[in-house]
This record gives structure tokens, C-alpha cells and sequence, in this order.
């Protein structure tokens, strides 16, 4: 079936290339590595084996056209960009599927495109885009796939069908937004705590960053686990977050957090997605990640005074002179 | 994904054994094979290698309940079951897909579950159930599938895939009753002569049947290609399922007749699924082959001699005494 890629950074390209790999015409849209893809095809180096692909490429959605599938692997950062570069690729039942991070990036393409033909995928996978045209395929690589705002339908199993027959291992999930909720259990401390660790333990919990002091380097998982202090913090996020989940519908046992706590120290020093970002000076998803999950949590009227501390921090670090 | 076969004979226990082996959830809906099944599951035999299946069985649908996808591979002669067979298994989005030979059968599904849940597949198999349990797997196996009444949506891109999946050789098409149409050209006059060749030429030209005369062995495929005046009653009948189809709005390449009757020549020695059903004494598909084409093809008005013959013949001979 004919799928467009929207978004080729890592995500984008690591599942669009394993759909292309098991017989799919598959369709990037590229830009700063549309020569070297286009030329030398795309890449992926991974311990489960390397393999190569030629997808066809696109600098212009109206190139590619129609689609069955569209998948959305832009950074949430570019969603803004959705009524630009998607139209072209929509007909009447074209399914969007976005793979982003976070919370309201299927309202959006529900607004435009009609809450029926938007999919989710939480994707749990360790990438790194290596060099233009190469992706390093770290660890893991589920998807856990929804429908938006209803329960699974035959066309959200046959997606999963489409995934699992190009080797990724991808499961459905009957609620996609409580899906997305417990990732955020995760993210929400260890993405935030991460980026936020750069300004010091007082910035945290003061919530602003003081700019007469230098930014240290940012801590890893590992690193955040290391000391009381912050583990403390992380502890905290993720009771305010599982109490903003169930204030919007999606209960979720206690043992969540410890249970979580007991799998990040298994993983090592890893550095959390928004962390790479903030180190190479791209831009932080904190829309998706931190500030619309906290503004719907808010609604329920509890105070969740960590989280906000957070965000007012990471406002301020996204916003330092000299970064993207 | 929760697949349901509906009619699990030869055809619909061939497409769901190989669904299950390649990792669906199958349940099969079974009769008088449900013992054996049950307890020795059910056995492919074929020059592609052999494979034995061990399907979820049921005597009744409640037993199986809601699925995603069911495959419909009952012959269509019991087509009036479908109301008590197929609402039970039926959620709201369900897709309806059957694999049954003619016209009617997707128009009786969409009146009993909304056209936009109705798929059609046209099956180019040679298949035998040659003891309970044990398929015959001897040539082919090709499904060309289509929505009911539209073009190609995503979904069906996704059916396709994941009968491709399952190693079954698919495509979609644009037009599923143009497929129907072009297969008709090869049924009606090898199905239907293969049958009334039992009755002899000149009740095949009159039209009826002499009962005074015995049945004599009927012809398989080469040998009503053999003897001229069987070989023009095969184009004389395609040429006029070509004038029906054109008639319904499906024109088709005036080749079309010499190609089919070339191919048919390369077959050898072949038996249509209405002469085996004719020499075993099971109901013929009259209605969904022979007549509701014939009844389609009428509305234009145009003159149909030999097809409304051969339906007079086919008639007589499903009644004969003694036959089931």
C-alpha cells in the first residue's frame, strides 16, 4: 500500500524503512537529506542487523500524493506545520497515524482531517540519526496503537498487521489516551528532570532559572537516580502526573512509579529525547510533553506544584539566546 | 486480529488455515467436521508443501462472538443462512468479506450490514476437500479483492496485506464487479456446459432437457474445447456474458474470449466447481453463477439466446430426482 513519510528525522525514517524493507511503497518526504537519500538510499545500522532501502523520495508533498497511510514522525515542534504538508497527501479515508510524542498532536490532525481517520502509536525505541541518510537503531521498537478518542476498529488490528509483518513488534491498545498518559509518567521526570537538571537543584524547585549562574551539564536517567535529592523529584513528578491522569479519566495503579523507577535503573546512563535536543540546540517538545498534559490536568483543580516548577524552568531554558 | 470463517469447506478452510499460520486468531465455524477438527485440526496438503492448523472450532457463531474480519466461503446456495449465521459475530465496524463465486452475494450482505462493511474476493484457486479435515491444495491461489460498490480504500490495501502475508498471492482491484463480470466470461460457459453437457447438444441448443434420453458422463474443461461445435457453444456464451457485462456498464477487450479459451486449452483436463458439485449431487450454484448475471444482463434488452438456453438445461438438470 502506498504510505507517505512526514517527518523523516529517526522515528520517521527507522519505520518508514522497515515498512518499505516488507514490500510497501513508501514515500519520504525530505528535505536538508533529500540529495543524500534520494542518491544513496537510507540506512540503518542496529545489533538485530543493518540493512539498506531506496525509498522514493519527495521534497514537496504534492510530489507524492495520495496516500493510504500517512505516518507523522515530525518533531511535535513542527506541528504547525500539519496544514501545509498533509492535505496533499489526504484523500476522503487516508488514516493519520502520528508517532509523536505527548498529548494534543491527534486533536490537531483530528481538527483538520476528522477524528476518524487519526491513529496514534507510542513508540517505545532508542534511535539516533548518525550522519544524513543513516539511523542508529539503539534499543527496543514497539508501538503501541490506538484509535483516537474509540475503541479499536478491524482497520486499527490490520494497521498493527502491517507493522508486525515488517518485524516491529506493535500491540493495540483499547485506549490510546491512557496509553499516552502512562508514558507521560515516564517522560514528564525523566525528559524534564533531564533538560532541567542543567540549571540546578534551587531552579527546580523554585521554578525559574537564576542567569547569574552558569548551566551545568544535564544528568542522565542514571544520574537523576544517583542522588536522593532528585530522585525525590522524580518521585514526586510522577504521583503529579498519575494524579493529573486519573483527573482526566485514567486511574492507574500505585506501584506505576516504583515500578518505573526499578526499569530506568536497569537501563543505565540514558538520555531522555528532550535532552538530546537541549544539548544540540534544537527545539524541546515541551507543548506535547509537559505544558498541554499539564494544562489538562489543571482542569481537575489540584495543586501539582513540582510539575509547574518544571515547566516554568524548561519555558526558560528553551528560550536561552544563542539556542535554535 | 480475530478473524471469523463462515462456510468451511474446501475455499474457506484453505484462506483461514493459512491466516492462522501465519499468527491470526481463526476460529472456524464448522458442521458436521467439527469433531474432527476439534480433536486432529486441519490438514493442507499441496506440491507447495504441507502444513497441518489447529483453528479455534464452534458449532454455533455465539460461540465465537464479535470479530474483526470474516471470511465468507460458504457456497452460495446457502446464502439464505447468512441472517442467522452472521449477526452474531457482526460488531458495528466488521468487515464482511466473501470469497463466493458470481453476482448477489455482496448485495445481500450490504443489505444486511451496510454496504461500506461489504469486500468481495474473486478466487482463482483449485482446491478439493478430499476427506474431513484434509484440503487438497492443487493449483493457484490468487484472490483479487475489492470494496463493494467503491474504489480501493486504505482498508483494503490492509486486507490485501495481510492476506499477502499469509502467503496468499493478492491484489486489489478498482472495480470488484468488473472482476466478478470477468470471471463469469470464463464460469458461465465452462461451469455451465461442463454441467449440461450431461444432457447432450441438442438439449444445450434447445434449451431444455429430454427425459426420455439417459445423463451421459459430462465434460470437463478439454473436453468441451475438443469437439468444434462445443468449442463454439463456449464462444457463442462469452461473447453474450460480454454483451451483459458491457451492458452493466463493465465494456471489456473483444480478446478477452480467445485469451481465455487459450488459457483454458493449457489447462488440461479441468473439472469447474459446478460439474464436481453436479457429480456429487450437491446443490448447484445456479443463482449467484448463472441467473443473477443472466437477470443483469437482461435489463438491456438485447437478445441472449444461448445463455437463457443453457439456464433452462442447468434448471432441469439441479432437479433431477434424486439429486440433493
Amino acid at each position: 500500500m502506498k504510505i507517505a513519510v512526514v517527518g523523516c528525522g529517526a522515528l520517521g525514517s527507522f519505520y518508514g524503512a522497515k515498512l518499505l524493507r516488507a514490500g510497501q511503497e513508501v514515500h519520504f518526504l525530505l528535505r536538508s537529506d533529500y540529495e543524500i537519500v534520494q542518491r544513496e538510499g537510507l540506512r540503518v545500522t542496529s545489533g538485530e542487523g543493518e540493512f539498506q532501502v531506496r525509498p522514493h523520495c519527495a521534497k514537496r508533498p504534492e510530489e507524492i500524493g495520495k496516500a493510504d497511510l500517512i505516518l507523522i514522525g515530525l518533531k511535535t515542534t513542527a506541528n504547525h506545520e500539519f496544514p501545509r504538508l498533509l492535505p496533499p497527501l489526504t484523500a476522503p479515508e487516508t488514516i493519520h497515524l502520528t508517532l509523536q510524542n505527548g498529548l494534543g498532536n491527534e486533536a490537531r490532525l483530528a481538527a483538520l482531517f476528522g477524528p476518524e481517520n487519526v491513529l496514534g502509536g507510542n513508540c517505545f525505541v532508542c534511535l539516533n540519526r548518525v550522519a544524513p541518510g543513516i539511523i542508529q537503531h539503539l534499543a527496543y521498537g514497539k508501538i503501541v496503537l490506538g484509535e483516537y478518542q474509540r475503541p479499536p476498529l478491524p482497520r486499527t488490528e490490520l494497521v498493527c498487521e502491517l507493522f508486525r509483518h515488517a518485524g516491529v513488534e506493535c500491540e493495540v491498545t483499547p485506549e490510546l489516551e491512557r496509553a499516552r498518559w502512562e508514558k507521560l509518567v515516564w517522560n514528564i521526570p525523566f525528559n524534564g528532570l533531564g533538560v532541567a537538571s542543567a540549571a540546578g537543584y534551587e531552579a527546580v524547585l523554585r521554578g525559574s532559572v537564576d542567569p547569574t549562574l552558569p548551566l551545568r551539564p544535564p544528568f542522565s536517567t542514571e544520574q537523576l537516580l544517583a542522588e536522593p535529592d532528585w530522585e525525590k523529584l522524580v518521585r514526586e513528578l510522577m504521583h503529579e502526573v498519575i494524579l493529573g491522569a486519573k483527573a482526566s479519566g485514567f486511574e492507574m495503579a500505585a506501584e506505576l512509579a516504583e515500578k518505573l523507577v526499578g526499569r530506568t535503573r536497569q537501563m543505565g546512563a540514558y538520555k531522555a529525547s528532550t535532552l538530546l535536543d537541549f544539548e544540540r540546540g534544537r527545539p524541546l517538545e515541551l507543548e506535547s510533553l509537559f505544558l498541554e498534559p499539564l494544562r489538562q490536568a489543571r482542569r481537575s483543580g489540584m495543586a501539582l506544584p513540582r510539575w509547574e516548577a518544571l515547566c516554568g524552568v524548561l519555558r526558560e531554558l528553551a528560550e536561552i539566546p544563542g539556542r535554535k
